[in-house]
């Protein structure tokens, strides 16, 4: 028999960490002794739990310690964490930390740093002179790297509930289709419409789109457009699929062939997206067909327009691809990892492809918002890790038309009740002056 | 070996007709030679094909027949529909056939009779003084009614392929959900004013909803309302459930305990439904509530305003159920039966057993849609004999309200055209005095 | 302000007890203070809190203290739970609580009377003169039935967490067709076993089925009739469908008219399933259709063999039916309820509609397997309350014929370890005489 | 007004093609006139029609010639394909013809050419001197690749329905999961057996297989792997987590961290997949990894130790990914066309993906089986042009095994019959000699 204290602190009752604590070592074999427990008397006060992890031996223990530093236990640390260099590039050291999406310190030279670039599944390399540490893809990692092996020195903080209203506490349960969808819009409207004004204030953060060509097909085209038209788009994921089917609209008012107005295929329709694809080759980017006039409106339109930056992310079901697509996904990846840095919302809209791909790049605290007609496509991101993910069970074609109309209904609210505070303060001034 | 001929007529290439005949001949193990055809020059023209269909024995021919007859073809009849008496209430006599949902007519005492109140699954009672025929269910078979049996002089017509331009024709493939919504959602509206035009006309016929209680989970109750409040709605099938929560969202403005404004769960909320139950089980109907004031708002009370008709039937899962359920599930049947009968058009909206439960008493000319989020339904729908369905794959919460939106929109249009015809005949007329 | 204090003992952090009062506090606009708080120190000791909980006002609190209660929290009572008599029949009194599908106790004249015939939704009727207190619906409460109201002297205690291993502690998570099969195959069939020696032993409790018409097509058909025959049956709820279907592939070979062994259709197939109905008809009854040698074998064969009862519950959808339905909704969830009482386990085979119905009946510490090809059915099972429920997302096609092949190997390999035991001792008894 | 003459021939009622060609030119609003027509008067018989088509202008007839040629319809042709040289790498000439991907003719210097490297949305290159000419994807056009515009001298070739029994003739109505499985694994065993018997004797053609990764999650994994050891797999597509989650199962008995036999989590699983394509990383490849006796078993292993050529495409969901996985999307379609040339049977397992894209580099005359649990699957796949799939909705999980043990049973059936005739043969040899 083995034992080991370990710490816990927080909201660790409502935010489940306690009971998930006791449940993992049980399921693991071991037992527990609570030592102290103060809990907070009231709902700002944090708790706090000293556990004893009991198991069979050190190994026992020690896997254990391992599990329940992942769900947010300190394990109180008197040593640093260890270091172990790279064998060669895109070789991992024996024992290498894998990481999660929380947030997480290490300590390194008895200091606690916080460590950058989070995302899951990836290794800590540390930067000793610069006392800095990172996430980085084993895809990135070169020789001689500094990597963190074993599980010494590694704190993790997993998010706190929400205890904010708004969609993201009303969505807390499972994805379903069976919700109010004008309330579940109308917060969703909300949560956008503060992020821009945010965004406008600071020229930080801002939401990503990750986009399916159902968009198109489904005939929400040109609510895409708008909302990226009235700012609420701070970068585009999405593939040839989606590119393609948003210009063959623009130049030929067709999707898949399909005349979206009236709902009749054309004549020669099933070519149109070949003949878009070669438009665009011929121009030799979408961007000069922009601006050489070729294509003149569009969700790929406004993102050139508005100078809206975008990842077309190849996959092997493209025709072409576009010239525009990253043919190769750890490049394609690479370059979304960028665009999300420091971002505060992620709305993906019906692709399981991108949006499982983009989750995995995702802090956990960043929100995120999945839209699919498939309940199915949420439970597998949220399975994947990406728990923090919000799920509204719709049909594109239809949300995204009504979002764009709450956004606008928003913005006249807004601006009206600014007139009337700006005639108001007028009058104000007036009756001070008078 | 044997063989008989049989003919085929009409629009028997474009409706496939005549592939699914050669298809089952073959199938069924038995063979064909082609006699006589005559293709339809132009596209009015019909077709007309002379077949020999060859067996092992005559038993085998007999088996091959049933089924083409079942698909339109003629068998050049010199007898007339033999006739058995049930043994029992409820008992056939052996060898009875078995209705399709197509228009049918039988050979009786040398003459054609187009059989009544057709359904699948039904068999043809004959009552030889008026010369009628009708399709009857099983349960509904007293002792000695004459019933058809075997397959002879019997004559079914399967409904040839709209030719006319339409949501209709446009819907024809497969139920998926990747279609431009908008664009559907106008051509139903369309269909759906056609035929209330219609009914003012001639008070018959119209459009009998069939809904499940998704649509007010979703949010969509209010256009629901709505829609029969405009005339869109000459019955409507349903169950417990949706009425219940209907009532519950009238009284306390919520569905399933949780507020459809804010989204939120309220106190007691939970209970709701068994409240609004009792509330009318005090009342003792749905109809006396409205009449003492008590329920002032929703999808029974403009029922019960506008007169519309509706069966609530019951199910296993029902709470209570209200007074208004019928809970004997044949009983339900014979009602709904008796409201679908010369009815133009049937609207589906979200329920799996309902729109099967319809489907089995409709005769195939009625036009039918099916809305549902799940593409399983239609297809089931399809499979269990309701060919004519036409699937639209969505989210009932966006979808009523903006087809409302849509037949206002229309009728608005049409008033306005209506006036300014009216205005150009005043002046024209004024032109003419003058 | 306002404040009472309400009490929480046992597992209260593991069963997730004390995180889901605070929630729900706070999401009904409530605060708390923690009074006392006492830590299981291991993980046998239960836990204790002694909480404030503070409102608005008095009704405020009184809100918030129904909602808790539910949860499972003790209102330390001093006082007896309220009662008025029903009105009419089927009317309930204003105020009535609504009950949860967990173990309830009431206090009454100052003594905890538990509460028979649990399930959801329904209401508490007290008999002062046999102090008992038992569950009822509305449909059956009579005028004059002394209702509980209001929410005084009730506690409501939920089930804790099953600590042991096997399929309900590994499946715990969410419903996903990505779970290993045959662990999750062996899992189930190794608490089926169990139950079955514990029926062959006390001669209580069992295994009741819930099945729907896809066993039939799908093609396992005869894997259900084994069950039954092995034992593990003890009772089942289908419908029409499953029951015609069954008898059609008896007397036919047939499902929907489709040759299960061929795949393909035989002349005459689609009428199969009203020749089966009438055949039965004929008979009077599926028993004396078995006893007079018509019907051979399948599941309700089986049953009747068996004496396994059975209800076959109405619904709109049906064809016929047969007269062993039960068309009256209401009168066949009373003889579902009645057959429930007792058992260990639901199994729940692909049927939306029967498996929320049963769940509806259900008291929450039945054991409840529900296995479907659509997600969508779990979901729905447990946001309507059966929250115990664990789901096998699998085909019941190949899921059937797998279980029944695990229970047989597991039969054997006891019977196996039996008789090597048998042959031990009588060695060593052997040994001990020589 | 303007006319022209087209011919149809063969099967062209049950092949549908007839009723096709009226359709699409009434539904481009051109109207028809049957000039000449003969029926097959046996079921071996051709059938022949003449059809002047008329439409507004000669663009619209053209327009409507264009749709009804990619329909199988002739047009007598007096002229040659019309050529036009690309204007530069990867840019298509004006009017390029997208190609169908059915069997496809160019009559080109006045002799009708067969089209290599059918597929479908790709374009036709002519090679004069060769007298040749193949399907080229848009991104393989090089400057002056002679490429076929317009639509004369093309003649498509749609394949006719399959009259043979067995799964592609049973399967061919609608994706449903209400099939008898069984039935449905037995025809596809015997097809893929024959395919087997085939690749023996002529060492060409055979099946290639496309998995995803929920063949390992639902503990399929070693049915796969045996399926490639028995010599059903003639190549292997899919991606990232197939390889990586088998690799991991081979090397820590895990999937995604859960231990496949007891269905628990262990400790440090989920950063198992890390390490397992870091111990790939470290070895170089998957091959190396075999040689050096690190990787022992599963589905990788026996690919490599059967010669078994896989491509692993890469996709921006990957972790890792692994050395063996072709990054680059546009290299992975170039090696899965180059692997599909010739091959029999496609094989899809639970994978969107990869099945549509292998879809999309298939000519229409291959056999392919499609097997997921969701119906949607096969329907998109369909409806993205792969019109030959057919869909096999069941749970992989459990249909592997069952169809491993069906190929094991029938290769078990068949040599016993061969030894019964060896056996029959040598007596009757036996009794020649006597």
């Amino acid at each position: 028999m083995f034992m080991r204290e370990i710490e816990l602190r927080g909201h660790i009752i409502d935010s489940l960490i306690l009971p998930k604590v006791f449940d993992k070592i049980l399921e693991m074999g071991g037992d527990y002794k609570v030592l102290e427990f103060e809990i907070g008397k009231k709902k700002e006060d944090p708790s706090y739990a000293k556990i004893l992890v009991i198991g069979k031996d050190e190994k026992h223990v020690d896997e254990i310690l391992m599990e329940l530093r992942d769900l947010g236990a300190e394990i109180p640390e008197i040593e640093d964490v260890e270091l172990k260099p790279a064998e060669k590039d895109m070789v991992l050291p024996e024992g290498f930390y894998s990481t999660t999406n929380h947030k997480t310190f290490i300590k390194y030279k008895g200091r606690w740093i916080e460590v950058e670039n989070q995302k899951m599944d990836g290794v800590i390399v540390v930067y000793p002179e610069e006392m800095r540490a990172e996430v980085k893809t084993i895809r990135n990692v070169k020789k001689g790297d500094l990597i963190v092996v074993g599980h010494k020195g590694i704190r993790v903080i997993p998010p706190e509930k929400p205890r904010e209203s708004g969609v993201f506490e009303f969505m807390k349960s499972e994805a379903s289709s069976e919700k109010p969808k004008k309330t579940v819009i109308r917060q969703i409207a909300e949560e956008m419409y503060k992020i821009k004004e945010k965004v406008k204030e600071t020229k930080k953060g801002g939401i990503v789109v990750v986009a399916g060509p159902a968009v198109i097909h489904t005939g929400a085209r040109d609510a895409l457009a708008k909302l990226i038209k009235m700012g609420y788009v701070q970068a585009l994921f999405s593939g040839n699929a989606l590119a393609t089917h948003d210009i063959e609209l623009s130049l030929y008012g067709t999707s898949l062939g399909i005349d979206v107005k009236t709902g009749k295929s054309v004549p020669g329709g099933h070519s149109h997206h070949l003949r878009a694809i070669n438009t665009i080759m011929r121009e030799g980017s979408i961007k000069n067909a922009v601006e050489n006039g070729v294509l003149k409106e569009g969700i790929m339109y406004e993102c050139i327009k508005n100078n809206v930056p975008y990842v077309l992310a190849g996959s092997i079901r493209d025709d072409g691809p576009l010239p525009d697509v990253i043919t190769d996904v750890v490049e394609a990846q690479e370059k979304m990892r960028e665009l999300l840095k420091g971002k505060d919302m992620v709305l993906m809209l019906s692709t399981m492809l991108h949006s499982i791909a983009t989750g995995n790049l995702l802090p956990s605290w960043v929100k995120t918002v999945c839209v699919d007609i498939s309940p199915a496509v949420v439970t597998k991101l949220m399975d994947r890790g990406t728990s923090q993910a919000i799920g509204v069970v719709t049909d594109i074609g239809v949300f995204l038309p009504m979002l764009v109309e709450e956004l606008e209904r928003l913005e006249n609210e807004r601006e009206r009740a600014d007139k009337e505070r700006g005639r108001d303060n007028n009058n104000s001034i007036k009756e001070q002056e008078s």
